[in-house]
């Protein structure tokens, strides 16, 4: 045979041309276009030599889908996932495997962007109603929101609304001394920087004297304790403070609910409601408040607005709350949400009902009612007579003991100290689970159905529940497996996901999320793992986490990596807190100003104001570059003051600033640290290090340019990483004392998200060096192949060296908007007519639209997105000629719903085809919007969030 | 508290409540509407007491869905799956991840129907199109079908192919020494009925002397051998005779196709095309045939036509050939295709590109030559000189100790004879593998690299393709796995399954298949294990399917079970031939005879001619049941030769026949055997037993009854069960000689499509005999309420006692046809509009239409359906009243494209929304029909089996 060839040339192609859209050829076709003969050659110029690494990363050589499938196979055979009665926060749950593989495993739900495009995301805004009807009815409190991170951080955000919201000025925060010890523990960072007084206080004696703003109850108590917590919410409210209650959403289907009993603002975590361990997520936590406190809320909140033909839609709500408008004003930091999660633990409600819910908190009472029972016949003391799931024991100097033997039964408990031993139920929890806790603790002899005969149950007989829940339809209507089905169906098929089109949006990296990379995270051996799991059962999390962390501070250029955050926006705020404790460290207390360019994503100035530094705006020229002489003057002003910069890298401009390393000069000489937010690092991975070329501490963003999807809003994964000098000040574990001086911890879980974090390193081992290299690259080229194609059209704002951008670019539409009066609106909203999801808009600049290819769009899916705007600015042509009406045209009439266009009576001076198929393609394959254009503002003004009544659909 | 309850109160519902669709509630207005007090008044009315079973079945008490799932990883831990080098037409294969999660593992593809209704099947006919685009090209014939069960029953429809269109009257079938054993085992079956003869001869010395009708060449060899059959093709036309070629569709990427060499049909399996190995099933096997043959094949045929306004659609072609419409003169009785399979195989050519798979083809190739040439080096003998995957090693005496010696590596080999090992290269081999099984051969200090550089290929020089293929641009268009994952998704969106509604097919218990049955088919352990792996490595897997065997004895009332027929068409032909062999050994050669009603499905009477018997049919009554009578004058006529009767029970009208225990008797006293098709027998399950009210045989669907998913077309499971004296009879092992008088196999692999046997297993498991018992009785609730309410519009049918019918209803519209010359059609295609798939048309009788809901839909979707058959009603009315065109209607433009409403120039009678929007809830969730109605006669005039250019769909 004339062909052979030697085994090396016959190797399966690497997975980087999998998750790389363009071809050779495309590639070569895109180069040809934007005029530069190699990648070597775009790059050499696009990119400032200033900053450029020499080396190739040091990274494992690139394995094969298989292989890396193997290798996490065998890292997930190295965790033990016993059954888990350790509880504090966390319970075992059943995620119904409709709802898993339907929601959780499907790419329709996960790669979703955030539903900003409201009228291409009604079937997750749906969704995330159902998920804050549940949370509102359970709670009894009048507004709940699209969920935080975990509850600890929620726990965190409720403090710090009630000082926001309160009318006492008294630094003092009591805290319940039942409160979980994770959650003491993040509202001990969180509000050190903030000047907040946290007082732990025995909440059974009553409210300790004096001034507070705020106090929080758990209810029921980290020990199990279930009490009222009536007495202590009225003394506060005579204070004038506002009550937080953390409460167990399954146990409120039993007992009173705490806005009945006086809460002003629940918080807590929905992970019980379907969502696995993870090793300690991503999970949803919860927030509802009472009327009058929702313009106070943090994160995302979605309400019921109207369409342009007066049909009920959802969108987000109060969005002038949020950081990305209101930056060091807003109410929070916070922006990812949790939606994803959210999503299963509202389909969870969906599909058991209020029924099946409560079925299942009474079998988790009746077990640990019956264990407590057990435990007392063998003559255990019980330290709390009323209780939901946990029932402590008292066990003098025998705790450890104890523990150890249920291990050997295959059931992990909680060692709460030497003397006390707690063991918490949940959904899975069967008899024999309760016969081996027994025999751990050398009771003998107790027959379970005798137990069963003769206990009482242990739910206060004050505290039962009397008021309702989960009325609305949407939890009695889909209780067989397939109707669930059917619904989850009907929902998905509303969106735009990443499995339909690409998703161009500037600075959210909308890039693909393998399937190689997804499978591993509902591998029970990941999913199953309590985040307090002993290190012995959880050696091949530890040593992926500790690849991950490797492997990002390789990319980075950083010295120490912390996987703990599990947002960007508390990557951020633990970065900010290492530079503040380094300067305290250094005796430099006085050291808070904060340096911000004003074309900073606002996330960064809400989190320097929580990590309690004061907001120096950096003006940017007139290229959406940082005003180098600005930058010298406010050095200058504030030298002695200057804590840190915190600039983004690329530009969110999309343009790599020739000054970077000049600005990390100036500052480092004024003693100042140098925050770059990694927000952008898709453009820098392989070809630059952060951490190499002058700055001190950065966040990634996993959810961007390390593969974890976007999930519909969230989950995020926001690691920190830093130069050695910061390594002692990254964030504490929440069950351990950090050393002094140290940061504590900034999430509920030692790891944050450590669920999803082999979604991250799957890519990492997939793509190697040259396939992260070769992705920043095609990132690079596909972002000036997009940009010189619409040149021609739309101007193209800032560029770099001859006329590049880095890997996104903004297309202006101003002088457009100016003549015609078509907005960037119209735009993005008949992008929707065309198939596609809107860029980024009116970010960093109003008027504009911010288009992020990502390396994995292939050159089809380019062109397609190219041919859509030019054909979007051919309608916009026939507006300024006068062809099209200037308030009655296609692009004013966006989108346009199916039902509206055949409509009998077509009253536009368009025609019905020009609206649904100003391209031929769209006749093969088109999406049809569920709703028309959404009135943002008639939603605020009448703010419904939750399920609207089924006849508000009717026509 | 004052609610307590004891535990078992508290238990979580039972899957059945999941399964079956109507909740209590719902069921308790059902039977209102139906006439009765309770469900057992209903039983007691409708099922005859004759056939009722007194028992509850004896089945191990219902698991929960957590329980089942345990229980089979549990049974997966005791199967291995070592790397398997076994070959004999059975490769490794790497199902690419993207197309496991987004077409193996979802719904919206695994729970279609057989594409009948081609106007909401186009996604799936075109992937079925892609898959016989691959099938032609690289055989280098010009019409492939729509994929065939196995490589084996391929290969013995190719020969009857070869017998009826040949013009040769000779009995004789030559066929290579080289087949594959399991191919000449299933060929003997197929042969030996029919009067064919089987003449196995070494073809290296070219063909045998006289007479032949066909010939059938395995390339390469089950040795490995390849070897050019241009001269023994050419010789057997000379003589006449057709060539059947047998060939490996992934050597074919290197090698000359069949088509070329001289082969009027090729055969094949596609299995190694991304499909796991299952443990023998299911997997895809192809037929391509020369132009001129495409009216022979048997099975189905994908063709392109075009719609109603003249654009392309695809469709099933030449229907007239199968069985459901020629009965016993039908090409086969093949119904079922492998169609899930066959998708997977066309989307892994999708997904690779002809480059790919040529890729992976010389990779293939390279490691087999590599691997030879080592044993050589190590003075091993190798068979034959020019192979492409497989090694053949002459090692006198030796040959179990090496393939225990591979096994201790991890590599399982073929132990070909006491003489000879066989080793298989595939995909996933890599330098490790054959430096083990050089080892394993007791060749050391062999150097992969050295092998390398030095050994020639081992392809024929003669051989090597020439001829190009997959140049149509999906095979080019994919690359990318976003791209690729797009393209799934927009075809699946073109598609109805059960994911997005009811799929009311009479006859085809279109039910539930539940995600915790559908999980563990893709778990390793049962995906990973070759068909012939050694009974040590498949513990798990005997004993499912051992508890499958009982199980579904004890539901059906027969003594033992076969699992072996991986089609309902192959239980049917299975239970014949056991029928025929018992009769022989009875002395009673004669008994020819086989008795079918005329309201068969037509398979039945296929089935008899394949197992050599003539078919004599018995009239039915108006009321479509079996005349009794005339059954007595027909066994009269024919007792000496009378071997047996086929009857459907319940009827294929949808009645449980009061005479069947007298039918029964009849035959039996004149010495027939009762066999009873299970096609309906999820109208009896719980109920009545067909092996304790009279029948001798049966063979069951898993697809209907068991919740194994339609898969689009495919796969079924068609396991036959028999009473003990048939016992003996069952389908033997393919490659184990059965005792005197045995049946051989009708499969390739031992237990048939073993791979989705877990679906089943959990099924029952889950429900228990409860929930079995529930399941039917909803069954029959459902379907008596549906016709009950369709009465008032239409004409029901064919009903049993107090006007009850079965598990399905058949509403009859000859006489609006009459009046209004609005057809079934017209109703079918109407319900598209209204988001439907149409009920079985016209099946059993003309002009009717047959429903079955099942007892997995809940009331809301029987009443959707009941709002759309009423709706269409009112719409036929409105055409017999003049207030509808009669040529230009609603029901006549049916279905209706959004393109084609949205036309400028509406010119039809009735209003675009009274098209669209029949109903208001139609405006909250359309289904959008991607094509018109589509012209069938056509594209038979116009056949295109293969993909069409793209110019075919552009405007």
């Amino acid at each position: 045979m004339t062909d052979r060839s030697p085994l090396r040339d016959l190797f399966a192609p690497p997975f980087a041309t999998r998750h790389i859209g363009p071809s050779d050829a495309d590639q070569a076709r895109m180069l040809e276009a934007v005029g530069y003969a190699s990648v070597a050659d775009l790059i050499a110029v696009a990119v400032p030599g200033a900053i450029r690494s020499g080396e190739p990363l040091e990274l494992p050589e690139a394995a094969s889908e298989e292989q890396a499938i193997a290798e996490l196979r065998a890292l997930a055979a190295r965790n033990q996932a016993p059954t888990s009665m350790i509880g504090l926060g966390y319970s075992d749950t059943i995620t119904p495997a409709v709802i898993r593989r339907n929601l959780l495993e499907n790419p329709g739900w996960y790669t979703a962007y955030t539903p900003y495009q409201p009228e291409i995301s009604q079937g997750r805004l749906e969704a995330l109603l159902n998920f804050q009807t549940v949370v509102a009815d359970l709670t009894g409190l009048d507004v709940a929101g699209a969920s935080l991170l975990d509850e600890a951080t929620a726990a965190a955000e409720a403090m710090t609304l009630a000082r926001r919201a309160g009318r006492v000025k008294s630094p003092v925060f009591v805290v319940d001394a039942e409160a979980l010890p994770q959650t003491k523990a993040v509202l001990a960072t969180r509000a050190e920087p903030l000047g907040i007084e946290l007082l732990e206080a025995d909440l059974t004696a009553g409210l300790p004297d004096g001034e507070l703003f705020g106090v929080l109850v758990q209810y029921p108590g980290a020990g199990g304790r279930l009490g009222d917590f009536r007495a202590v919410a009225a003394e506060a409210h005579a204070r004038g403070a506002l009550v937080v209650a953390a409460a167990d959403l399954l146990a409120l289907t039993l007992v009173e609910a705490p806005g009945t009993l006086g809460a002003d603002i629940a918080v807590g975590s929905s992970q019980r409601f379907g969502v696995p361990f993870g090793f300690g997520g991503p999970h949803a936590a919860y927030m509802a408040v009472r009327e009058g406190l929702q313009r106070q809320m943090p994160g995302r909140l979605v309400g019921v607005s109207q369409d342009a033909d007066g049909h009920p839609a959802h969108r987000l709500a109060l969005q002038t709350r949020e950081q990305h408008i209101r930056r060091e004003k807003a109410t929070s930091n916070i922006c990812t949400a949790q939606v994803l999660l959210a999503v299963i633990a509202g389909m969870y409600a969906v599909y058991h009902g209020p029924d099946g819910l409560r079925r299942i908190a009474q079998r988790t009472h009746r077990h640990a009612a019956v264990l407590a029972a057990g435990l007392r016949e063998g003559g255990v003391e019980i330290v709390h007579d009323e209780f939901f799931d946990t029932v402590l024991a008292r066990v003098p100097g025998g705790a450890a003991e104890i523990v150890a033997a249920a291990l050997g039964k295959g059931i992990n408990v909680r060692l709460a100290d030497a003397d006390h031993v707690g063991v918490s139920c949940d959904e899975k929890t069967t008899g024999e689970h309760l016969q081996a806790v027994w025999e751990a603790f050398g009771v003998t002899g107790v027959v379970l159905e005798d137990v069963d005969t003769s206990a009482s149950d242990a739910l206060p007989a004050g505290l039962l529940r009397t008021t309702g829940y989960l009325d609305h339809p949407v939890f009695h209507s889909h209780r067989s497996e397939t109707a669930m089905l059917r619904y989850l169906r009907k929902l998905q098929d509303r969106d735009i996901a990443l499995d339909r089109s690409m998703i161009p949006l500037g600075s959210c990296t909308m890039k693909l999320n393998a399937t190689t990379e997804m499978e591993p995270i509902t591998w029970p051996e990941f999913a199953g793992v309590h985040p307090y799991a002993p290190a012995g059962q959880v050696e091949g999390y530890l040593r992926l986490i500790g690849d991950l962390e490797g492997w990002l501070a390789e990319v980075t250029g950083y010295d120490a990596v912390s996987l703990q955050p599990n947002a960007g926006s508390q990557g951020e705020f633990a970065g900010l807190l290492a530079i503040r404790a380094y300067h305290k460290a250094n005796g430099e207390h006085e050291r808070d100003v904060c340096l911000i360019p004003s074309s900073a994503h606002g996330t960064n100035a809400a989190s320097a104001v929580m990590a309690g530094m004061r907001v120096v705006v950096v003006a940017c020229d007139e290229d959406g570059n940082v005003d180098v002489p600005d930058l010298v003057a406010k050095i200058d002003k504030h030298r002695d003051r200057l804590a840190a910069i915190m600039v983004t890298y690329p530009s969110t401009h999309g343009v790599y600033e020739e000054t970077i390393t000049e600005i990390c000069d100036l500052v480092h000489r004024a003693g100042g640290q140098v925050y770059v937010d990694g927000a952008n690092l898709n453009a820098l991975v392989g070809l630059a290090k952060p951490g190499s070329f002058g700055a001190d501490v950065s966040h990634l963003n996993l959810h961007k340019t390390f593969c974890i999807p976007h999930g519909g809003g969230g989950p995020g994964v926001g690691p920190v990483a830093v130069r050695s000098h910061l390594a002692a000040y990254l964030p504490g574990h929440p069950l351990e004392d950090g050393a002094e001086g140290a940061v504590g911890p900034v999430s509920a879980a030692p790891y944050g998200s450590a669920g999803i974090l082999p979604i991250s390193w799957a890519y990492i081992r997939m793509m190697g060096a040259e396939g992260l290299k070769a992705a920043t690259e095609q990132a690079i080229l596909s972002a000036n192949y997009l940009a010189r194609r619409l040149a021609p059209h739309y101007p193209v704002l800032y560029t770099g060296r001859e006329g590049l951008v880095a890997h996104e670019c903004i297309v202006d539409l101003r002088q457009i908007t100016k003549e015609t009066g078509v907005t960037v609106d119209d735009v993005a909203k008949r992008l929707i007519d065309y198939g596609f999801h809107a860029p980024t808009m009116s970010f960093p600049v109003a008027g504009t639209l911010m288009i992020e290819p990502t390396e994995s769009e292939d050159l089809a899916e380019l062109d397609r997105f190219v041919d859509a705007m030019v054909a979007i600015r051919e309608e916009i042509a026939k507006v300024a000629s006068g062809r099209y009406d200037r308030a009655d045209n296609p692009l004013r009439g966006a989108p346009h719903t199916a039902a509206c266009l055949l409509a009998d009576d077509w009253k536009h001076p368009y025609t019905r085809a020009e609206a649904a198929y100003p391209l031929p393609s769209l006749r093969e394959d088109k999406y049809w919007s569920p709703v028309r254009r959404i009135d943002q503002a008639y939603g605020d003004r009448n703010l419904v969030c939750a399920c609207p009544p089924l006849e508000a659909y009717e026509d």
